[in-house]
Order: C-alpha cells, then structure tokens, then sequence
C-alpha cells in the first residue's frame, strides 16, 4: 500500500492472541500510526516474553481482562475453538462503545461463540484477512503481511455502520483491500478457495510419508517436480486447521464431495484410457491460472521465482 | 553449478521436439561447451522457425531423419506418446555407435515403445530430468534449468556401460545432480512426487473452476488463501500430462487409491467431529517440509518467496 493513513483510528488496541495474525497486525498499526497505544495477551508466559522482546506491543498484559480495559478495539486473534471462551473471560471488562473484531477463518462458528456473550453497546464485526504463511507465533509477524491482501469484513445482522465503516478503515490503514461478504458466502467460499486446497495438500503429503518409509528419502530429493509445492501449505499450524474444519464441517464436506466425485472421474478416465478425457479437463484448468496472474494474486515466474534453491 | 565442464562430451548432438526440456538443454550444452554441433527438429514449422530464431540450435532441420544424420547423441523429447513414432522414422538414420536418449517422465512406456525399433550398435539410455515450468514451447527454455536438479538415468537391460556413463557425464555437464534407479521403481517414485501431485492439483482447480460459475470471479480474487499454489502445476501441459497418466496407469492408479484412503479418513473425522485424529495427521505432515527445506529442495521463505505480488 503506497499511502498509509498517519491518523489514529483506535485510541488503544488490544491483541489477545499473539501470533502471526496478531504481530502482523500490530506492526502494521505501528507503521501506520493507526493506535495511540497497543496491549497484548497471550496464554503462554513464553509467547509474552517473546512478544516484550520482540516490540510490537507497547505493553503485554498478564491477564486478558487487563489488556482489554480501556481499549476502544478488542482483536481475537486466538484460534476459533477458543474465542468463545475469550469471550467470555473478557465480556465484562469491555468499555462501552468499543468494538470487537475476531480474525478467525471461520465465521458462521466464530458469530455463534462470541455473539451470545456480547455486552450491550459494545459492536462486533466479524474480519477475516486472507493472507498468512506457512509459519506461526509472535516471531513469524510482520507488517507487510496485509499489503495488497484481501480482508473480507463479515457483519452480524443490526451491526453498527459507522462502527463497521471505521473497522474497514483500521483494515486499509494495515495496508488491505477490503470486501464485504454475507457470513454463509464467505464460509463456502473459504471452504473453496483455502479449507479444501488445505485438506488435500495436508493429504497428499500424508500419503507421501507413508511411502518414504519404503522408498526412504525418495520423496524429499525429488519433491521438486510436483510435490514440494503441497508440502508448504501442509506445514501450517494444526491447531489452525483442526478448528478450521471442526467449524466450517458442512461447507468443507460439500466442497469434499464435488472434489471426490471429479477425481473418480479422472481415476475411471485413467482406467480406461480415456485420453480424451484426461486432455479436454487439463486444458479446462489452464484459464483459471491465466486469471489469477491477470488479477495480480500470484507471480508468473516460473516456479514462483523462486531463487533460493536455484 | 559452479564449475562447468568445457571439454566437448558429444560431438553432434540432435534434438528431436524442441520445446521447454530440448530447449533448456541445447542452452545448457551451449554454455557448457559440451557439443561441436547442436542440430533440431520440431513437429511444427512454427516451432523450428522460432528456434531458428532463438538460436539454441545450430541448425534446424526440416525432418528428423536429416536432424539426426551423423549424430553422436540423440535426444528425444517429445511427448511419451510419441516417442515410439519418432523412434520408428529415425531408426535408420541412425549413425551405428550413437546413443539415443529420451527424457519422457514415465520410463517403462518409452522403453516398450522405443526398444523395439532400435538397432544393433546404437545405445539407448533412459533419462528424467526432475526438473521442469508450468510453461512450454521453444521460448519456454532456459539454460539454468538443469542447475543442481536432478536427473534419472534408468537404463535398459544389458546397456553399454560407457555409454551410460558418457550419457551421465553429459547431465552433469548441464548442471544436473544424477542418480540411477531401477524402471518400475522410477514410475513409481515418479507417481507419488509428481503425477499424483499433478492430477489432484487439476481436480482441485477443476472444481473451483465448476464452482466459479456460481461465486463469480471469487476464486481468483481470494486465490492467495492456499488455492493458487495448486493452480500453477495445474497449468502444466495438457498433451504431456494426458500421456502421463495413460502410460503409467498402474502406479498411479495405486497410489490415488491409498489418497482417497487417506482423504476418506480425514472426511469421516471431520464429520464425527474427531479433533485429535485431524491434529495429528496435521502435525505429521510438517515433518516432511522440514525435511524438504534441510535437503535444499525448496525456500524457507513464507509464500515460497513470491515478490511480485506483494
Ligand atoms: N495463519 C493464517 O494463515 C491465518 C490466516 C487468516 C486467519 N487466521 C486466523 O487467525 C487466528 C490466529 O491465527 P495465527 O496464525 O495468528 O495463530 P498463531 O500464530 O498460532 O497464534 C495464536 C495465538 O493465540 C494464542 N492463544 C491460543 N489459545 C489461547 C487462549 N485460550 N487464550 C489466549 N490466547 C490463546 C496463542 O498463545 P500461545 O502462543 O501462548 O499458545 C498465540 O499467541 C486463528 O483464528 C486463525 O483461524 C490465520
Ligand atoms: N515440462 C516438464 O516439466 C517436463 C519435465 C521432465 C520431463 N518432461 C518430458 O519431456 C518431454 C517434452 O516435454 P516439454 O515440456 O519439452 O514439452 P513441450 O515444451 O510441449 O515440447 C514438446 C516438443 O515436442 C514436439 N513434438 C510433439 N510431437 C512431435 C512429433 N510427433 N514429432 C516431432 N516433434 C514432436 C513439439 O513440437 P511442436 O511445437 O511443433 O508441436 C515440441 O517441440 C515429454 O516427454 C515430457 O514427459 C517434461
């Protein structure tokens, strides 16, 4: 982003959950000069002295509630199995007129979690930025991390629109392009284009494990031609993924579902030599490539340009 | 590769297809001084004019009989359907004491098709450079491509040996890393790093691309979420990827078997709502990218390293 918002837009933030969601987003703030102040939580006592040493919070608490007084926003960036109970610690020690926002790659789950425990006149709006990395923790922040990035903004019903209006402009301070989405829309749409690829990588690399038991190394000296390129987004965190499609279980089992049924058909075209088949569906894939690089969203370099290992 | 070798390994050298793998190799043998003579054949007329143009061969040849007359090496690399063809047309112009090469991903196909045509006192050794672009054609080539990637050398029963070893010289030569390995133990190495890699990355994409229909450009515009690392082996050759899985139907047909086993697995602990199951298959599998980053067959840098579109 090539013009970044100099002006306040919270007083005081505050961060529970301090990973790379949250750094990123703190650093982002600092370099914005988005927050007047900046607190943070997180459970472990490691993960609080990292983030002391690391700077991105001008003071880390040691107790949620304390991090939260006094802030004007309120960020959940913990993992969606435990923002209902963040919530619940943190309800009462909210100011009036301060906004929550989660960060959780779920949404439909996250509204039921927290949506029961919310104070009066305290808003919620529900944000989900599309953008992370194989790496987790406080350590793996950084502020270029929403550059450029999608951030879709996902509203309960009767939510406050000026409250709303100024999340979405704390979002484009952090450098982001933001978008707004119905909860279900976005649940089924997250199921395509992130919880699935993920499943299927976290499987392919799956099954891969279990032969190298036979073929020893094999599969990591040749994991270049094909294979390395799963074995990134099957890195990310469990804890991550495991909330992701314990919460999202009926979009990811829909879009499941469509997946086996086309890989059965290319499995039987295989069978059967049906060369035809196998042509006319790789051909089809090609379009969609061309418009994801025509969009901007991934480089055309080979490989991704890749240049470390050259 | 720092060091190249300079001496001259073949004399003449003809290249029959004359795309990405020919391509990269003819620049390879060029910087490596490797060749006295770099001859070429393509299919196409549009293909040998733009190789004129380009300049990676010395001359190109309006039929592959007259490619390869007098040839110390010859390089077939075309796609494995083909092979057998080209292999029938050149088998008598063939200089006696030459050496055939393929570098068709599959092995045990090439060799059925291939062998039989081949004469007495010319050699035939198998080789797979593990190393390849979603992209293809004459312009797609580059002489780096081969640097420290490796290449398969899978030979025949009863092969010269110092032919072998000439051949393995030569992929040195060109930056390669080789290993030698056995025909059915090749294919199917070669099904669980690549060819199924490759198949679920098109069904992925296949299905996305089905779902477009309904979420309109969605699914380009939030490609980055994990999607579009999977669109980029997606994009790879339709001709050659329909040849591979026609000719190297077993192995695949075995290993998709124990994917959709895998996948199954995860479907019905994603439906029981079986947290522990999904959390260790996903911690698993980190193992092996550590593993792939320590051998130095791929970038520890968040998104693969991936700058242009940030
Ligand atoms: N990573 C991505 O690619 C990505 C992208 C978009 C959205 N998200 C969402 O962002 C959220 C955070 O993900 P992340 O990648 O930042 O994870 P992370 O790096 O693993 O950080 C998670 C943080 O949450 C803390 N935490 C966990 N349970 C807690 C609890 N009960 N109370 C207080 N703190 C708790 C952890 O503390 P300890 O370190 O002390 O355990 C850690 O600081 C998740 O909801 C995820 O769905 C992630
Ligand atoms: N790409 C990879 O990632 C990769 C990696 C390892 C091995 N390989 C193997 O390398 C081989 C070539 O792949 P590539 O990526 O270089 O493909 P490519 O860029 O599409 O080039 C194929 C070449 O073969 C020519 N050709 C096709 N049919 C022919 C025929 N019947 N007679 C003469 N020439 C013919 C084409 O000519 P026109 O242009 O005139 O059609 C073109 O020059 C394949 O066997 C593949 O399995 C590929």
């Amino acid at each position: 982003m090539a013009e970044r918002i100099v002006s306040v837009i919270y007083d005081k933030i505050a961060f529970i959950g301090l990973g790379l969601i949250a750094g990123s987003m703190a650093w982002a703030t600092q370099r914005a000069g988005a927050a007047t102040m900046i607190s943070g939580y997180a459970r472990s006592e490691a993960t609080r002295d990292t983030t002391r040493r690391l700077g991105f919070c001008d003071v880390v608490a040691d107790s949620a509630v304390e991090a939260v007084a006094d802030a004007d926003l309120v960020v959940l960036a913990v993992p969606i199995g435990a923002m209902g109970g963040v919530m619940a610690d943190i309800a009462g020690a909210l100011k009036p007129g301060a906004t929550v926002i989660d960060v959780g790659s779920v949404k439909q789950a996250v509204f039921d979690a927290v949506l029961p425990h919310m104070p009066d006149g305290v808003h919620f709006v529900g944000t989900h930025p599309m953008a992370g990395t194989e790496h987790s923790g406080p350590e793996a922040g950084f502020a270029e991390l929403y550059d450029n990035r999608w951030t879709l903004i996902v509203t309960p019903d009767g939510a406050d629109a000026d409250a709303v209006d100024r999340v979405e402009r704390y979002w484009a301070a952090l450098g982001a392009m933001t978008d707004r989405m119905e909860v279900a829309h976005h649940d089924r749409v997250c199921a395509v284009v992130s919880h699935i690829p993920h499943l299927i990588a976290y499987t392919m690399v799956g099954v891969a494990d279990d032969l190298r038991r036979v073929t020893d190394s094999e599969v990591i000296k040749f994991s270049a031609a094909g294979f390395r390129d799963f074995t990134r987004i099957a890195a990310s965190d469990p804890t991550m993924w495991r909330d992701v499609f314990l919460t999202n279980k009926s979009a990811t089992l829909e879009i499941l579902g469509r997946f086996t049924e086309e890989l059965f058909a290319l499995q039987r075209a295989i069978r059967t030599g049906d060369g035809d088949h196998l042509f006319d569906y790789f051909t089809r894939t090609r379009a969609i490539r061309r418009g994801i690089i025509e969009a901007g969203q991934d480089t055309d370099a080979p490989d991704f340009g890749r240049g470390a290992t050259r």
